[in-house]
């Protein structure tokens, strides 16, 4: 198996701190760093296993925590990554938190009130199924709140994802980025496939329309809130296995970065009789 | 594979909804149903698939939710029947609550406010590790509460666990049963092993020093409040794989019963063209 470095993919994948992405030259249909699909399979399978055993570390030692955001356009396969890069370690250590429409409650205070509250605490992993970055996205393409308000956003999520990185959680974004066909032959699985038929929401279809408009404020926010606390990575997305197996690499890296260490034990072994 | 009836598993291990529960009947090192080991491993594997598949209807159905609620004493093997019966799952659609000392703002409330907020949504498994039951064992052994007080709980938990199960929650309770001597075996091996230091927390052996006390709150909660609608599942649990088979044929055969169905779509594949 070959195995490319945690650090070079994460590099690779990297959206420039300095505002300088483009979207235009990132191929959502790259196969970069694995042989074939083996190969990368045969890597997520072993990080899947890793992050498993570093996030039993990170929950031993207590002081720190991984947030990984996911974000990408319907059918882009945000599913598919936490069920195979978070199953080995299971819902006692990966807390997902999905973003849907906002309730009433919800648009009653600002639009980072519900996502403070579902931040991991120590110890966890929290996965994001879309998240505040929607607040850039969708708001902005269907004109939901005022553009003044919208363009001082990214700042503001800037100044949140500093305030996390800077009280122990890291925080790791994940952009999926597949193309405009490959989404048709997702769609269109789901509309062939009558066990995909839940899945099927006709609004998909609408959101499709806009595709352009969608691109294009993706491009902005990983111009905007690629910052050296909080970087986007581009992942390719065309290839189902291998943007599974990119992104299980990068949060592995990360992982052992944050290197979380066992405390060690206020007593001795030798100290304790149990009869 | 040997494998019995999800409904036989269900039967054998309830606590009787009349009051009759004894736990000196019960043998924590009972090995009932499966022929060996690897039969019982064979047939958890399984059941864990299974479980993950009913779990997507039951999403993709989004009207009623599942509520696993485990309770053992230091040791029983809480995170292990997590991890065994519903990694498969995974974090997408298993929501695990876990129940520690309570908070002063907890401790502001009520004792089911905190359980009630993290009781899982339409679509979900919720499991409790640890739960409101906590407030009838280390509460009443502890003397944490007056014992009027606690002596009201059984009722009114029993309305509560009834107002879920009106209310499309279906409540499946586990008593984890482990022996004193296994208890013994598993703590000195968090002692002996470095690997384990830190799940060895010294206040266990204190606990350990009740456990008369506990075995005689447990067998009072699972008198009063294994009622027909939250019936009690008391698991042998001296041998951890058998435990986590026989958890997940209950658990199984309790989502088949539930039998969610994917909805049919309001629509028709050939009313969309995706181009």
């Amino acid at each position: 198996m070959t195995r490319p470095d945690c650090a070079d993919v994460a590099a690779a994948l990297l959206a420039p701190p300095d505002g300088g992405f483009r979207l235009a030259d990132a191929d959502p249909g790259a196969r970069p760093f694995f042989a074939d699909k083996s190969d990368a399979a045969a890597s997520l399978k072993d990080d899947a296993k890793a992050i498993d055993r570093l996030q039993n570390a990170l929950y031993a030692e207590r002081e720190q925590a991984l947030l990984v955001v996911l974000q990408g356009i319907d059918t882009a396969g945000k599913g598919g990554v936490i069920r195979t890069v978070f199953n080995d370690t299971g819902p006692r250590g990966v807390r997902v938190a999905p973003f849907g429409k906002p309730t009433d409650l919800e648009l009653a205070h600002d639009y980072l009130w519900r996502v403070h509250q579902v931040v991991p605490p120590k110890g966890f992993i929290g996965v994001f199924d879309r998240s505040h970055y929607e607040d850039v996205l969708v708001v902005k393409v269907r004109n939901l709140a005022p553009a003044d308000a919208v363009e001082r956003r990214y700042d503001q999520i800037n100044a949140f994802e500093r305030h996390l990185s800077e009280n122990g959680v890291t925080v790791l974004k994940f952009f999926l980025h597949i193309s405009r066909d490959e989404q048709a032959k997702r769609l269109r699985a789901r509309l062939e496939n009558p066990d995909k038929h839940w899945k099927f929401n006709p609004g998909d279809i609408e959101e499709r329309k806009l595709w352009d408009a969608y691109m294009e404020a993706y491009e902005t926010a990983l111009q905007r809130c690629s910052t050296p606390w909080a970087p986007w990575r581009v992942t390719p997305s065309d290839s189902k296995t291998r943007r599974n197996a990119l992104i299980a690499r990068v949060v592995r890296g990360t992982l052992e970065n944050m290197s979380p260490r066992y405390p060690s034990p206020g007593w001795s072994p030798d100290d304790y009789v149990i009869d």
